[in-house]
């Protein structure tokens, strides 16, 4: 029996981690980290100065190397399909390795488990194999990190959110009835795509992180400052992520 | 100079406060912590339990009674303003008290300071009045607590997610365009009035908390009984808090 705890730890910040989530990673046998290889963004020194900031007990630490997904722009959903299937595949050979008897396992989810994150998808794919119970513990989304380093609510009093990805704000354009708007996952600025008019955004990118980047103002004022300044930190570090809000005032009728 | 820590500090378990949340409340001189009289579900004794979990420096701690909203429907948005004026005048009084000279303030914010809460608007009203800085400290929300709780995503694969209070739901019905809403702040089961045929609903009441119930299924077969619980442990604990996620599916076209 594996008993698996999907543990957030937030958003790069080792200060993210929570009472439970340290508990969590002290109480486990093995801690499993991923690594993507050579200069990917892989943070897996990240997830291992956290281990070595909150771990004080026996807990084994190992990793193993995440498969790469296809990049079929054609068969998308069928692409994410397998590559969870790979990922699950990858955590079941360090299995084998690493708790071969069985035990407790943790890994180290970014940010919150439940937030635009794969490993509960993959989580269900293990349990069809082995016998495996899972735990949830809650982490310092993106968009808290972003609202928390912006002082700023999520909500306008008493109105929705609408939490989307890059992807779809592209094809969609705003979202129906959408007063706030938070978006991740937005490799290509589709912000810029958007009216201008009313619309404000806060933008934040390597949150919680040393190198942590801020801006906001009027859409119409800083979209192309934002999407310059995300070019050359992009190349610069070599890698980004980068998550935003949009509120359109006065609120659609 | 006063200078402000609103520190998120989940919802209600003691171990949901993150490492930062700790270092904000053991570098402040004073804790601020609100009641609301007998009876109420002013959660003081909560809000104790973490500073003396976590406060190992010698940070003061000192309460004050929190102003009571009138229950104006007529003029919900008048009674809100109102009522955020005389909770900063409450904060201005302690701090006259407590901190004459100025120093660093803390003040616990239930689940993250960014959703659905009114201390950052308070503090925006103090600023007004006294020299200030402020500075936000994430914390897990309900609805985190929530899919944690249940182990489930938020987000269906690359969807969209809708947040959203129990009023906006009743009077709007299922927001225009979304496969999975998030609701908080529904004293009135809301979703009753909602078409049932292919949703699903993850409930949640009391999360972190030791009497934390949950209950999920299809809405036309829950809907009920999570009616009839959530009466039933309101009157047995004299308050609920409750947050629920319902996911459409398959998704609308
Ligand atoms: C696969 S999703 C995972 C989200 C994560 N589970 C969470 O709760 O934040 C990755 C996206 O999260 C956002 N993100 C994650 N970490 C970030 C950070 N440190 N700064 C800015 N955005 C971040 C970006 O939008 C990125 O594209
Ligand atoms: C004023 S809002 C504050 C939300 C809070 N800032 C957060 O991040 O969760 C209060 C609402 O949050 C939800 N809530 C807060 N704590 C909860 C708990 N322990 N269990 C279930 N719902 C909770 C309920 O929907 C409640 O009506």
């Amino acid at each position: 029996m594996i008993e698996l705890a999907l543990v957030g730890i937030g958003t790069g910040h080792p200060d993210h981690i929570t009472r439970q989530g340290e508990r969590a990673l002290n109480a486990a046998d093995l801690i499993l980290i991923p690594r993507k290889g050579e200069g990917k963004a892989d943070l897996a020194d990240v997830r291992l100065a956290i281990c070595s900031a909150v771990v004080t007990t026996g807990t084994r630490i190992a990793f193993f190397d995440m498969p790469v997904r296809e990049g079929a722009e054609s068969d998308y959903a069928g692409a994410v399909e397998r590559w969870h299937d790979a990922i699950a595949e990858a955590w079941l050979a360090a299995i084998a390795v690493h708790l071969p008897g069985g035990g407790r396992l943790a890994l180290l989810v970014w940010g919150d488990p439940s937030l635009y994150d794969s490993t509960l998808r993959i989580a269900e794919r293990l349990a069809r194999r082995t016998a495996l119970r899972t735990s949830v513990v809650p982490g310092i989304t993106a968009l808290q990190a972003l609202t928390a380093a912006h002082a700023i609510p999520l909500n306008a009093i008493n109105s929705p959110v609408t939490v989307t990805t890059g992807r779809r704000l592209e094809t969609g354009g705003w979202p129906a009835g959408a007063d706030t708007v938070a978006v991740l996952l937005d490799g290509r600025c589709a912000f810029r795509g958007l009216e201008t008019a009313g619309v404000s955004i806060w933008w934040g990118a390597y949150l919680g992180l040393p190198q942590q980047l801020l801006r906001h103002g009027p859409l119409a004022d800083v979209a192309g400052p934002i999407a310059r300044l995300r070019d050359s930190a992009r190349v610069a570090h070599g890698w980004i992520m980068d998550t935003y809000l949009l509120r359109r005032s006065p609120p659609a009728p």
